[in-house]
């Protein structure tokens, strides 16, 4: 595995390959990295010709009162991972390499970066895209695999893709869970002592929704009620948000017809947690 | 020269091209052609294997009170301008092609989209990089040119490029003019009777700023002061700015030295005309 840090060199190695006609997967992550990362290595693999993993904990996405300085990193772990995974190049540049002095551009999707984490993150899908727009041009993916796991960032990198035209295709891997059901990400390492077990209460509420659709229900309000109470009744659990909604355009929906995301970010103590699922009558 | 009108036809088109190795050229422009145009070709050829012009009057870059509806098209004579030209493929495309019904995704250049035009139309700097970053996608153009006479586009286009890490080489034509100085734009065929000639004091103030530059002036808020005695005399003249800024920052400039854009925005009776140039000490 190679291991480039220069934006230049990635760029003009990528260059060079779209050339004679390979096809380059990128798997953009903030490093830290887990099962569910390595699992977005094997969903695009066999469409590659080489595999990118970029690792870039990307300033622009953290708000002045969230987690950036304590974000989990380790890069030794990580470099020994995908050096034991399909990974062709790990991209790991330094902050000033992404945004040099006097960086300014900045992209937006609108309406759909207002809504349910973008309430609480201000500015945080802003900086989503930007980064995720400009690893697609330093590492010029045709393809780059994303995780479930985040539903809007999700809905909200494939609207850009389009909006931009860029050609890249997007695969969105589906969930992975530790063995009791909690989703996989970097921050469950903040989670201590009871916190662990009773951050499955997310996992647990969205069962609990897909139960109560396969038993006909399907006003969403009313399942939305179901899983708050479930949840306000675990010990230091506070809920940011639970919403059902638009897997694509993120509109809120009333009722559960055709695919609708059950999407919720819960504090549990002081981590703040999403899980969501996708649920069909 | 073949003439594609389909966003998804153009990038598969280039997308096969790139993959050959071929280099593409882009010109990107709002149609009515003019020598100023044609020389944006000229300057760009000897680097393409192929050559696309766009046609495009973009209405994200137009406020709701501008000239949108009215801005000069003549498609039928720009077919035949192209067609004598140097131009492989003209690409263009409607409106919902390039914005389908739900398109979300904007780019902003920030500080410097504020300044000059950007205090008297908000948004437009925005419209403007938004079309040509996704100009640059459809096409997967390598290199692409503008013309110096829209100075402030030419700063942003390429902070934007820099920024985006966007892998396109961005040329910068020199201003084309008129036999008597005046600056090659499609709104000059706004100008009526008198206005033509009146219109003419754009160019001399500059060459008016340059000589006192040339004579030991490098003050240029003096400088200013007589550009714009000078244009208040003229019948039907109203200043929207005048200004000496850096060329690539587009920041303000007290004194002449090294290279300083003076550019100004004028109305000619109800048209607003822009000059520029670049004036080193």
């Amino acid at each position: 595995m190679k291991i480039i840090r220069s934006v230049k060199e990635m760029q003009s190695y990528a260059v060079q390959q779209r050339a004679q006609g390979k096809t380059i997967g990128l798997v953009p992550t903030m490093g830290f990295l887990h099962q569910g990362h390595l699992s977005l290595l094997t969903q695009i693999r066999p469409k590659c010709d080489f595999l990118i993993v970029s690792i870039f904990v990307n300033p622009l996405q953290f708000g002045p009162a969230e987690d950036y300085d304590k974000y989990p990193r380790d890069i030794i772990r990580d470099e020994k991972l995908l050096s034991d995974s399909s990974c062709d190049i790990l991209f790991y540049p330094a902050i000033d390499e992404m945004y040099p002095q006097g960086y300014a551009t900045y992209i937006d999707v609108e309406k759909l970066s207002d809504k349910l984490c973008g309430k609480s993150r201000p500015g945080h899908f802003r900086g989503v895209v930007t980064v995720v727009a400009k690893l697609f041009t330093i590492t010029q993916c045709n393809i780059a695999c994303f995780g479930q796991k985040d539903g809007q960032q999700a809905a909200i990198i494939k609207k850009m893709t389009q909006d931009l035209n860029l050609p890249v295709e997007i695969v969105i891997a589906p969930i992975m869970r530790e063995k009791d059901g909690l989703a996989m990400s970097s921050r469950n390492v903040y989670l201590i002592g009871e916190e662990r077990q009773n951050a499955l209460c997310l996992k647990k509420s969205l069962d609990m929704a897909a139960n109560m659709v396969k038993e006909g229900k399907t006003d969403t309000r009313i399942i939305i009620r179901n899983m708050r109470k479930f949840i306000e009744l675990v010990e230091g659990a506070k809920i940011d948000y639970i919403e059902a909604v638009d897997p694509d355009t993120l509109e809120a929906k009333t009722t559960v017809e055709g695919p609708t995301m059950f999407a919720l970010a819960v504090f549990i103590g002081r981590t703040r947690l999403l899980d969501n699922r996708i649920i069909t009558n």
